[in-house]
């Protein structure tokens, strides 16, 4: 396995995938958009070079599906897998998309569900929900992102303006239209999200996978955080039922919290002071 | 990996299990009942001889969880599997008992869900669905047992009385209140579930994981029935709404549809005429 790195955006440069391809290379597989930065990579490049090599490519639409377009064609991948939860269909049901004529070998057996792919009786009830999500999802697209990355803008903007020194991680053009990442020196981002939480307003630290984990996110580390950044970083998620209202009341919370936060840093008060 | 035969009444003999352990054998897995039979096997001497021998012990417990008690310390089981969709939960979930200590390694990764065991966010419906169906199962068991075991015998004393020449295959005692398989010769299964069907009368050949398989039945081979036997056998499984007319309705269409199906037999007419 080759791992290739991001730019200081989150992207992945399409050239150095062409590079790591070897003759014994069976697979590419680069997610769609990324759960902490919402940096979307250009799949329809790589797919061109997984074509060109004969190489599977697979993408990762989690954090995707239902907030931007997905044309499997288009992005020219073999393989993308979804989530129903992540796209308001019920917890514990997803789906891979397989290109006809891929082939996959089971990972589990014992019976041959799903045209041998996955043994074991289906969630009837999730499959429907997980349909029915994909279609309200397709219908409000277009609506929807355009609501939702004004009120992320709006939210953005506003902690940019009201707290010093905060500056968005990641690309702010290829991302998805729900997700903001904002690094905010000299407070540690776990006592930030506790006391913010206290105050009404939930964000993240890193991602839910790996919550309560002491390591710093690896995706922040990735795009050329020091592990001190990227502890001080929060993700805001916005979403369907996310109102004005919502963005309004973390925008006159955040800052008066991040003060009183770094009041406590020996480390703030030191540069506040040199500066 | 070493296949342990079954008597001609569907039972495993714990003293071939015990027979069959070697040094290095790891798990001894049984199935509590037979999916096509309602077989009980003798968990709790099997259990004895993994302990003693220091050896796993699973269970397969999916037909007999919600039709007979189960305790997984008398039956002496490490690991016990049940199907939600068996005992009238939502389809497409389950769950594995696993006594403290047992260590397991996962076959999937990717999180740390469930323990490290499986990783993916859960089907929280279905999980819930789950537990209400067990609770609901454990005060209706005994009830549900009694009343059901005695429209199964109903049913199958019924068809012995009027088919000729039928008769059970499997253990009559050791067995779920459920379930009932009926070797009705000179007869082609396949034929008789369709023309059943159409009369109402929902039975099976086989079991549903192999339905429109070609092969006769693997259970009913090793209990020692020949290929044309194990072709001519119907399952009929009762359950927690199967009434009397239903047992009623089977009755009195099934003497009448085997009999016409006989008629189509050269086989039948010859042994007849020799009778």
């Amino acid at each position: 396995m080759t791992y290739v790195p991001v730019n200081r955006e989150g992207l992945v440069d399409p050239g150095d995938i062409r590079r790591a391809i070897r003759p014994e290379t069976v697979l590419i597989t680069v997610m769609h958009a990324n759960n902490e930065l919402g940096t979307i990579q250009p799949l329809e490049e790589i797919g061109r070079i997984a074509a060109e090599a004969d190489v599977y490519f697979h993408t990762d639409a989690v954090q995707s599906a239902g907030k931007v377009p997905i044309a499997v064609d288009r992005l020219g991948v073999d393989l993308l897998s979804i989530s129903g939860h992540k796209l308001y269909a019920p917890k514990g049901v997803g789906a891979l998309y397989i290109r006809k004529a891929t082939r996959l070998k089971p990972l589990l057996f014992g019976g041959q569900h799903q045209r041998g792919h996955r043994p074991g009786t289906e969630n009837v009830a999730g499959n429907v929900g997980l349909g029915k999500a994909a279609e309200l999802a397709r219908v409000s697209l277009t609506s929807d992102a355009l609501r939702i990355s004004a009120l992320r803008d709006r939210l953005e903007e506003g902690i940019l303006e009201r707290v010093p020194q905060s500056r968005v991680n990641g690309s702010r053009t290829a991302r998805t239209p729900n997700t903001t990442n904002i690094l905010i020196p000299f407070v540690e981002g776990e006592a930030l999200v506790i006391a913010l939480d206290l105050r009404g307003v939930a964000c993240s630290t890193g991602a839910a996978c790996s919550s309560g984990a002491i390591e710093p996110s690896h995706v922040l580390t990735a795009i050329g955080l020091a592990p001190e950044e990227a502890r001080a970083s929060l993700r805001f998620s916005l979403g369907r039922h996310t109102t004005a209202d919502d963005v309004d009341l973390a925008l006159s919370v955040i800052p008066g919290v991040v003060e009183h936060l770094r009041e406590l840093s020996p480390v703030y008060k030191k540069q506040a002071v040199a500066l």
